[in-house]
């Protein structure tokens, strides 16, 4: 599966809740806390490469993906390969899957935090997901996002630019969370 | 954890079942079948480094597992670092893990098939995981095992090599079951 993404810094003069709710009858979203960790391969430079390795926990969720180059120059969109697993021991098992790739020679590149509110936004006959993000350290920022097949990627990215423009959200972020975090630092 | 173990081809003349019988008075142990997929590393050559990296699946827990290399010459004792998760879709989930490690550069190294028998043998104070592995391609064998801290190391080999010698098991093997098919093949 492909997952085309754009993400936006929310400009200070908009209320997003208030124009979710005027445009599209939505009132609050779901919300849930995600808690990500990055990794550096040991033989390949994440950087140069342009892939994300990442175990994130989220209440008894653990979720471990690896995502590749991003493939175009304005969306966020990338291969990705996912598991996720539920756990009473979530934290022991991130601890657990963090021990097994430090032996590995992986290294921590860095985690990031943050509240997110996602709701369901019909367009163009599509369901784009719109994750309100409030990352520690960073301003507030909205991604759209698409899971689909390759062959309907380019139908994906339209209907997330047109969304996009028609929120009023113009000049999209290709940075990740995690090097925002980093430049911050 | 330390993995304190050691293997042995069960002599063609031993009845392994009968032995445990009389001597312990352990009737049938616990069943299971194990489908275990060995990594090679994409910068590390495990051979040299004497590492292993597996997934396993066994009903409906996914195991993923890396042992560091081998601490004496006499026994198979290793650090371990490991997670285990239970799932419905355990199949998808093993798929799933693969696909993150082939996109990260590991290649397969082989799978090892396996049906156990595993008994719990009261010995020297301590508890014996002792399992009776009939492997697809090989001859069967028995496996000793205790897991304990480090600083329970010698106490621990001392008390397996002699259950061991007990049981009139002499010559270990240190081989992996994945050399072993892989020597066969």
């Amino acid at each position: 599966m492909i997952e085309v993404e754009v993400k936006f810094a929310v400009p200070e003069d908009m209320n997003l809740r208030a124009l979710l709710q005027t445009r599209f009858g939505l009132n609050s979203g779901f919300c849930c806390e995600e808690s990500d960790e990055y990794f550096q391969h040991p033989c390949r430079d994440f950087d140069v490469t342009d892939e994300a390795l990442r175990i994130r926990r989220s209440d008894q969720a653990i979720t471990f993906t690896w995502k590749g180059p991003r493939l175009d120059l304005l969306t966020k969109t990338r291969e990705e390969r996912e598991i996720s697993f539920e756990s009473a021991e979530a934290s022991a098992q991130e601890a657990g899957l963090r021990a097994i790739l430090m032996a590995l020679g992986f290294t921590s590149a860095g985690r990031v935090h943050k509240r997110r509110e996602l709701f369901s936004v019909p367009w163009q006959q599509q369901t784009v997901t719109l994750s309100f993000d409030q990352v520690t350290g960073l301003p507030p920022f909205v991604e759209l996002e698409i899971v689909c097949e390759e062959s309907e990627r380019a139908a994906a990215t339209s209907a997330l630019l047109s969304l996009a423009s028609s929120l009023g959200l113009n000049q999209s972020e290709r940075r990740s969370y995690l090097e925002l975090v980093l430049e911050k630092a």
